[in-house]
């Protein structure tokens, strides 16, 4: 059985985002393999306005979504870092569940402590370890680039770990 | 000359909106004349799923500014007052920005404090002086209700008193 997991990890200027496959035979769970179908960013440029923002990430997570067609989408929860600054996430994020919702996607929401636990066994592991734990999760010779690319991939793979 | 002016209240569980139509002759500034067309609430319940709740918004929003034409938005601008309702109303307001850049409409932002000073001529008046000033300038023998109503009222008039 193929399941696609696409991991989102939200922003305003720049959406990650990574797709894993797992097959798993139906005899035996351990018999899962996972592989790296694809990952990348969407970026918005800060000298446009708000509107035009959200309706570039409106369309091209769209767009996306139909190219990669996901069963399960697992997105990296929103915290309080800086006030401005989550504000812009949220107002992302809104548009991120909205576009979720309109495909009927389900998905799963873990903090950024559950994901270097899921990955690395800790869940005050350093990003390199996680970034390295990602790729040789999905036996990749390279740490995918940038980090919200391999930041989405970490947390595709934290679902699939729990689930 | 006739211009539309929506104002939107902006929230997660009640979305105010309230629109204004301004005439003037092209002649005289003072000759402008104001009137209410409509006022109201679009309502998402809070036990259902946030995905659900953001597309409710993002339908009804759409359905509205179809119906009503806006030729402006005015909108009021977020502040953070608390954390968690915070997230949940910028997830809202991202939505809300999304549609107006889909319908390529111009929108106006003001502070609760600016939207006061337009409408009574000072920052930190009470709620109900608001909402009696908005009965006022629109002619209505009573106060809007419910408040996220009333004060869609109030920032459309602030847009209207500004520009």
């Amino acid at each position: 059985m193929e399941k696609r997991i696409l991991g989102l990890d939200p922003g305003l200027a720049t959406l990650g985002f990574g797709t894993i496959i797992c097959n798993s035979s139906q005899a035996q769970q351990r018999d899962t393999t996972v592989d790296m179908l694809d990952f990348g960013v969407i970026s918005t440029a800060a000298d446009t306005e708000m509107g035009h923002r959200l309706r570039t990430l409106y369309e091209d997570l769209h767009t996306l979504i139909e190219d990669l067609q996901p069963d399960l989408v697992a997105i990296e929860k929103l915290f309080f870092y800086r006030m401005g600054n989550t504000i812009l996430v949220a107002q992302a994020r809104g548009v991120i569940m909205l576009v979720l919702a309109q495909h009927n996607l389900p998905y799963l929401e873990f903090t950024p402590a559950q994901i270097k636990q899921a990955l690395t066994g800790y869940g005050n592991a350093e990003k390199c370890e996680v970034q390295q734990a990602v790729a040789r999760e999905l036996n990749l010779n390279y740490i995918p680039r940038p980090d919200d690319a391999a930041d989405a991939l970490a947390v595709a793979l934290t679902a699939l770990f729990q689930y």
